[in-house]
């Protein structure tokens, strides 16, 4: 077994903002790799995202650009441009890697870096597969699943808070970088990947099922509120105001909440009545009324600690409902969470990568915009401490 | 540039259920990688997961089970369980590499595989950080995203629909896995590696700023329906009955659609009544209340194609909202989708992986449970056609 973190000698050039390109900078920078995040001087449209520390530094920046270092050039000064194909092309065996998700900008294509790096790997986020600008809420809002989260009965779109498909094709992009990265030690030859947010939340939807069942039934999934399609699962409410949500995947699951529960018997006399069978997932969802009715004064009940003394030592999947001021409020004893002192933000909770291993490196905090500029140049490209002051002096730098 | 997949000549054996295991061997098996998914005879408890074909197959379980080959074994039988460990020895030199989410099985651990192969890479994929187990929809409960999801003034929780963390973690998964493997071929050195569902959630939770912002304030964010925290972004109803989604995350954005609808003077005045300036995220969010309702009877003024028509050209990212039975009816022209012939299934659409790139591998039919067994016994193992049937009629293999 290795402690060495696992992309050290990994380099990677991120031209990007918001959610998806600068977690896939993250994510490798958090298991090892050199990640340079390079901006327009005074921040890319993401610089002032909220959540804002009362400083005015952004929370939601900070938090995505750990690890990483950061560069700020004038995008308009084709001085500035070739600095970027310079580095490309000094940043070593490891490096000659792209990450972008800034459109309209040729300088910084497949086709220009490949000219200075031949086996440059070059990806491309964009938003829908035609080349159209999309941000997560619009493509969520076009696939499907808003029609079909919330409360029965309720009309309209729900949407995610989450952003689930930056958050995915982020991740896709790390696997993106990786695969081409291994492709290109065996052969010497780069890639030029394009990944779009529509495709991510498409093939995701896909592999789960969605559009197949779409497609055979010609009808949309009903909205069930908190119940899980195909199965049993739903939040209860206990005695003292609190909530709790409860999963049975298994026809074990559902045999020991029915023994936790006290009510074997009920259930048992219920399928014969229905005839119906509890251990398969199809029949516990037809039956999710009935069965969450008969569950439900049990939990109603009982303070939320007799809930949990109840269903210790079961095989039962439950949590009680918390808010994020509870969760940060009990974040002790993860060893993957570590309190670093942010600047602009303050001492705050942040997380290593969840890949957990030996060589795993710390989060360490957020640079501010533009503070490894002369560094980078410096130590990538060889430029004097003169002509980095010239560069600046001139606004090509920031 | 290389025409062929990134991952050829890889290979990993996946003994797991559900959606996060599966979906880390999906991505690999969609980029080139031979991935041998190895189940109990019988299946596992995802085997019968709804939605289900009308045959009873599950259009789940061959969503996720793509591209792969399918092994079925005894797990009980110490015969089995020897042929899972043959199987990692001899898997060649970019194989070794096992994820699972199977826990309490000895023989399919770290330790002991390690013993066969020393330079084995392997990922157990856990439910809690201190191994409980869990599922997406008890650690969404425990988050707080369920608390903040859903129509302002709805009290309780709204859990979401797509299990966001399940494929989160899936795509990690891919991660360390490509990561441990690019280490390996530089050290020989092989890696374990944990990933807790858990640790998933609460890291993408704290690098979007949500742990941070709740230990700042101590407070939590509102339930804000289908705005867009720290800037302005709703849904909108149209004269037709349809409903879009409207995002402006900058200042240019905000500008279009004020421009296109007719109001920017309206707003002009409104930023002086307010001392507000719209292009400031803050100051969108602050009075999207009252920017909505200026924009609404824009929007309810006007059909869907005529709102199309009317911010064509803009910048402004917006969406109608659809079913998934409206996006399988116009999946044309998207290279990433092809139809498939799924046994047990019919012609259905099915993704390849959302990574355009040369040598991207179609999708291809999920296996039927077990159908490659004796091919991948007798290719790996080099077991006879004798020893494979000795071995199906004592039960060890399916």
């Amino acid at each position: 077994m290795s402690d060495a973190a696992p992309l050290d000698g990994l380099r990677v050039l991120e031209i990007s903002s918001f959610v998806a390109s600068p977690l896939c900078g993250l994510t490798l920078a958090q298991l090892g790799a050199e990640v340079i995040r390079i901006d327009p001087i005074g921040g890319a449209g993401d610089q002032h995202r909220w959540p804002l520390a009362p400083s005015g530094t952004s929370i939601y920046w900070t938090g995505l650009n750990k690890n990483k270092k950061s560069v700020t050039l004038n995008f308009r000064d084709p001085e500035a441009q070739r600095l970027v194909a310079d580095l490309v092309a000094a940043s070593g065996p490891g490096g000659g890697i792209v990450v972008t998700n800034a459109v309209g900008r040729p300088w910084l294509g497949y086709d220009q870096l490949a000219k200075v790096r031949p086996d440059v790997i070059h990806l491309q986020i964009l938003g829908h597969h035609d080349g159209r600008p999309a941000v997560d809420y619009t493509i969520n809002a076009g696939l499907g699943f808003p029609m079909i989260t919330g409360p029965e009965g309720h009309l309209g779109p729900v949407n995610h808070v989450l952003p689930a498909w930056d958050v995915a094709c982020g991740l896709y992009a790390a696997i993106g970088v990786l695969s081409a990265e291994r492709h290109r030690r065996s052969t010497g030859q780069g890639r030029r990947i394009t990944l779009a947010l529509e495709d991510v939340a498409l093939a995701v939807a896909g592999h789960l099922g969605f559009l197949a069942e779409a497609r055979l039934t010609g009808a949309d999934r009903p909205r069930i509120g908190n119940h899980l399609y195909g199965g049993f699962a739903r939040d209860f409410a206990t005695a003292d105001g609190k909530r709790v949500m409860v999963a049975t995947v298994t026809g074990r699951h559902f045999a020991d909440l029915a023994a936790a529960t006290g009510l074997a018997g009920a259930f048992a006399e219920l399928e014969r009545l229905l005839g119906a069978d509890f251990a398969v997932d199809g029949d516990r969802y037809e039956h999710r009324e009935v069965i969450a009715s008969l569950l439900a004064p049990w939990f109603a009940g009982r303070d939320l600690a007799d809930v949990a003394q109840g269903l210790a030592g079961t095989s039962v999947l439950w949590s009680p409902y918390r808010q994020f001021t509870d969760v940060v409020a009990d974040l002790a004893g993860n060893s993957m969470l570590h309190e670093i002192d942010q600047p602009g933000v303050g001492t705050v909770p942040a997380a290593a990568s969840p890949l957990e291993q030996d060589g795993r490196p710390e989060p360490s905090p957020a640079s501010r915009l533009g503070a490894d500029t002369a560094e980078v140049l410096a130590g990538l490209l060889g430029l004097s401490a003169t002509r980095i002051r010239d560069l600046t002096e001139h606004g090509v730098i920031g």
